[in-house]
Parts: C-alpha cells; sequence; structure tokens
C-alpha cells in the first residue's frame, strides 16, 4: 500500500524489494577509487561499436542483462522498465532496449533520472501494477560532450566548475522477493518526487550550481514530511552535485536548518579522484548516481555497512537550444529512502 | 486497487475519473474539422514569444492551466504532474511547467506520450501514491521541423507519406473525484504498457508506418490479456499512423484475427481535412494525440456519445542521430481503456 504523508513523500508499507542490481563503466571510472566495485569495466569505451551513442545503449543493455543475470532472472519476468538518458530523444534506452521485448516506459528527468526511474519501479511494485520492475539508466562522456558541448577533437578548455559525464549504466530490479545470498534485504521505504528549481543559474559549465536549490528543496520537503533528520540516515547520497553543488547544497541547507555535512556524500565526487584525474568539479551525467548506487551503495547496504540511505537523484532540466535562447537552467531532484535489513 | 490481467494490463478497480481536461492549438488545427472543439486556439503560433520552443512550452502551461481553471482546481491540489514532449532535453514540458510548482515527472515516449502519461496518472491515482496528477503533452510544428528535419526558411518538399507535426497541447487531471455538470463520468478502466517493435522501417518521412507495428502489437496484447474485441468498443484511437500507418494498422490487425476498421479512427486523420489543408498523410506528433483526445473524443464521452474508447498512443523512437547513424525507426504503443458512465 502507498500513503500519502505531508506535502509530497510516498510511503511503502510493504516496502519492495532490490532484487538484484548490477553497474558497468569505462575506462575512467574504473580507474576511480570505486575500481572494484563495478560488476564490468570497458577498457575501449566503444564497446566495439562504431558511435559514442551506440556504444552507450550497448552499455545500457549490459547493464541490465547483467542484473538479470545476477539476479537469477529471465526478461519475462520483467513486466516493465523504466529508462532514461541524457541523449535527444533518450535513444541509449531505446535502441540499448529494444531487443528486451520488456514493456518499456521511457523516463526524463535528466541527471535525476536514476532516482525517478527507481522512484517509479517502487510504486508499480507496491501497487501490484507491476510484480516485478527495472530501473536503469546511462550516460557516455563522449556522446554528452559532442551533444551539449563541443566536438572532443575540438579539445575545448574545461572551466574549474566544468563536471566530468561518467561513462557508466547503473541498472536494478525492484520486486517482492528478498534476494537469497545472506546480505541484508535492501528495501525502498519512501519516495519524494520534487519540483522544478529556477535560480537564474545560466552557466551550463557549472550545473552543480544549477541543480543545489533543486536538492535542498527535495530534501527539505522530505524531512518536513516525514520529521526525520538527517543525523537519522548513514549517508544522504546526492546525485551529482559535484564539489560547486555540494557545498552549495550544504549551505543552502543550513539555511533550512538541516545539518547535510556529516552524512553527506555525492555521486560525484565519489566516482573519481577528482585531484589525481582531472574532473575538475566531479563526475555528472544519468550514469553518475547511478553506478554509484548499483555499485558501493548497494553493496554496503547489503553488507550491512549502510542502513538508512536517502538517494538524491539531481537533475538540470536544460538542452543546447534552451542555453542559446538565453534560459536559465531550472533544476530537480527525486528522492528514494533505501534501508538495509530491520533498519 | 490495480490488478495485474494477462501478460501486460493494468485493471483499476475503483477507476480514477477524468476530473477536467483542456487543449490548446494553433492556427492550421483550429481550421480543421474539430476546430469548434478546442478550448483555445492562436492564430498567432509564436503565441507572442521570441522563439518556436518558447512558445510550445508556453501551450502546454495554458493547457495546464486551463484544464485547472475548467475544473475549478489550483495547483495545490495536483500532487504530481507527467509531462513530456518532442524536443531534445523535452524542454517544452520543463520550461513551460517551472513555474507551477507541481512535483514533476518528465516522461518521454515519442509520440504515444499522451498515453503514457495519462496511464501514469491513472497509476499513480489509483495506488494513492497521488490524490490528483495531471497529465500532459505539446508539439509545435515549428520547432520540430527545424529540430527532426530543416529549417522552415528551406522550403523543403514533402514526401507523400510524410505527416505534419501538429501545433497543439492536452492537458488530462485525474483524480477520484466525479467532476459535476452533468455530463457522464469518464474512467480510466485498464492500461497497457508497450513493447519496442522494430520492423526496420529507416525512412523518417513515414513515421506511420515505423508505429504501426507497434500498436498492433499493443491492442493484440491487450485484447488476448482481456478477452474482449475491438467490436466492445465504440472508438479506437491510435495516435498519430496517419493514412499510411493506420491501413496497415489494420492490415497486421487482421492477420491477428482484428477487425478494427469498423472502430479504428487516428488522431492524425480526425485532426486535419488532409486534402483541403495539405498535410499529406496527415497529422503527428504528441500534441496531436493529445489535442484530439482533449477536446472531441472527451467531450463525446461526456455527451454519452461515446461509451467505449480505447485510446493508443503511438510514439516512433527515433532522433536524428540515429538515423544519420543508420538506425531504423523503432515504435512503441501505450493504451488506456476509457469508459463514460456506466459503460
Amino acid at each position: 500500500m502507498i500513503q500519502r504523508v505531508g506535502k509530497s513523500t510516498l510511503r511503502f508499507s510493504e516496502g519492495p524489494c532490490v532484487e538484484s542490481y548490477a553497474s558497468v563503466v569505462g575506462k575512467k571510472e574504473m580507474e576511480g577509487p570505486l575500481g572494484g566495485w563495478f560488476d564490468q569495466c570497458h577498457q575501449d569505451t566503444t564497446l566495439g561499436e562504431e558511435t559514442w551513442e551506440k556504444a552507450e545503449s550497448r552499455m545500457q543493455k549490459e547493464a541490465v542483462q547483467l542484473a538479470l543475470h545476477k539476479g537469477g532472472l529471465q526478461k519475462e519476468e520483467i513486466d516493465c522498465i523504466f529508462a532514461g538518458d541524457l541523449l535527444n530523444q533518450c535513444i541509449s534506452s531505446t535502441f540499448g532496449l529494444r531487443e528486451l521485448d520488456i514493456p518499456f516506459l521511457g523516463q526524463y528527468g535528466a541527471c535525476s533520472t536514476m532516482a525517478q526511474t527507481l522512484a517509479m519501479a517502487g510504486v508499480f511494485v507496491e501497487s501490484g501494477a507491476a510484480r516485478r520492475a527495472a530501473a536503469v539508466t546511462s550516460s557516455h562522456f563522449c556522446s554528452a560532450e559532442r551533444q551539449f558541448r563541443l566536438p572532443l577533437e575540438y579539445g575545448g578548455q574545461r572551466t574549474p566548475t566544468a563536471q566530468w559525464t561518467a561513462t557508466a549504466s547503473g541498472a536494478v530490479v525492484v520486486g517482492r522477493q528478498a534476494p537469497g545470498g545472506g546480505g541484508k534485504t535492501v528495501r525502498l521505504r519512501e519516495a519524494s518526487f520534487g519540483r522544478i528549481m529556477d535560480f537564474g543559474v545560466k552557466d551550463a559549465a557549472n550545473m552543480g550550481a544549477a541543480m543545489a536549490p533543486a536538492a535542498c528543496r527535495t530534501l527539505a520537503d522530505y524531512f518536513a514530511d516525514t520529521g526525520r533528520r538527517p543525523e537519522d540516515f548513514d549517508l544522504v547520497l546526492t546525485g551529482d552535485l559535484g564539489q560547486v553543488g555540494s557545498s552549495l547544497l550544504r549551505e543552502l541547507a543550513e539555511k533550512e536548518g538541516l545539518q547535510l555535512a556529516p552524512v553527506h556524500n555525492d555521486g560525484g565526487l565519489m566516482l573519481y579522484d577528482l585531484e589525481r584525474q582531472d574532473v575538475h568539479a566531479g563526475g555528472s551525467g544519468c550514469g553518475c548516481s547511478a553506478a554509484v548506487l548499483c555499485s558501493v551503495v548497494l553493496g554496503q547496504m547489503q553488507a550491512g555497512k549502510l542502513r538508512r540511505v536517502l538517494f538524491v537523484g539531481t537533475g538540470a532540466l536544460m538542452s543546447p537550444t534552451s542555453s542559446q535562447q538565453g534560459e536559465s537552467i531550472p533544476g530537480v531532484a527525486h528522492l528514494v529512502c533505501l534501508t538495509a535489513g530491520d533498519a
């Protein structure tokens, strides 16, 4: 049963389980601090495909197939798949998943898409709309650069606030059966869908600043709705605010009376060694939060090292066209509360 | 309560209501056979904005605001809004709806998006995830032409199979309260989410052919799941298959033992007078099916002239990039079963 709590939080009374998950990343991500956690790493980020877009599609398909494989599941056992990405018309999802023959529901939340797809899968399983649903997203540095910024060959300089789009994909299967294997069962407990926030940031090389207000708003609403506090969690994980956005979020949250610093981390800060790997303000992209969630975070939850986690996907809702037309960059953030074992 | 029926159909036992709806269209759509049915028509399709993209955003916002107004609702009474469009990164939805401060869930199903958003609103209301949810989509001839095909100024020739992207938006508010006013109450009874189908069509000027197999598949699955037949409906309305796609769908359906012809119509065939308005194979775009649904179809249901309707949104999941890279055009179709009064 789904219960509404406060203004914008949903509570899942049964708590759908994470039945399986998987992550697939590229070379740079493998060389980062989380390298050992990923299920599959591609030294060759073309994945043997002719174009970066096709490589990203393949990565997304592999993530789903690996999640199915790890869970001992057949694709016929998945009632629907929520998927999205950053490419125009979400082609990494549509072409990546077209062979799977699973009812397909494309989602667009920019880099917040992993939280959005995960929450949707939770709503569908909890409500009985699906016995089992999958959630997947991806991003690829090379397809994103040429679509949103400049051709790689141009070799453009990056500003200090710029982030590095992760070459990565993550997939989760949500269902009602706690997986075997001795680990803690991870459950979806609550979800909050965010509102579009626009503080007028126009610098497309500073996505962290554009997204931080949305993250703050969704978190503040969630804490107000539930009466919980940041200290009730082992980890509040934002998707890809990077260094600039993370500092801003903590500042903004403090004004709301929320001390995030002791429990906050960010996918964009965890995926790379910022200094050594020259990624400026950190990682970004749909695949960034997806791969961090579907590796170390769910892994440590199953191991009992993290018991209560707020996963907050953060997205910048712009396009090159909107920026060229002088628009600011609105942000959105969606939140999922996850618990491990009896937490 | 949501019950799964057969392989891929959801049944809403309570049947969420269409509490309100509205449509906004441009000059050409107003001059078509449905002209009298729309809530708002813009002679000037710039809507006074500087760019076509901003005009489309404004149209989408107007559709939502009109639907709220017609239903006597405030935006605070809408728990979430499902929205999507054809523009890169769904900017007509994100910029159009940013001021509304309603939790935002971007959907991408190409031209099937109206059925997808409507079905999602149904799932959310039926499951208790939302007390009231909105569904909205839009398209604009001028923003679509320059993004997907050629700049308008180029004056390119159109092939006979080409369709005309509608300048239109439609919005529906789904909730639990039957609206007053004496009309029949329209309820969402069932939904089926489609699988991606790819018959290898590569002609981006023949979307109808690319989408017909997906429409056939979703319909065949739905009829198999429920045991219903086409003759159980007053109208089976596909979104925007146009002339070519509609003929193909009827042929394909006949091979599945389904006689659609007596009850089938298509939004792309209804919106324009094909001969007089020189739209070749018919209308298309997210806004096409949305505006047809949110005018004559829901209007005639409330008036008791249509009692049982299958609304089947049809989408072509391509981008200019995927076509330039030699990819075929996969399709997807999502279905919602609507009834009026005690039907």
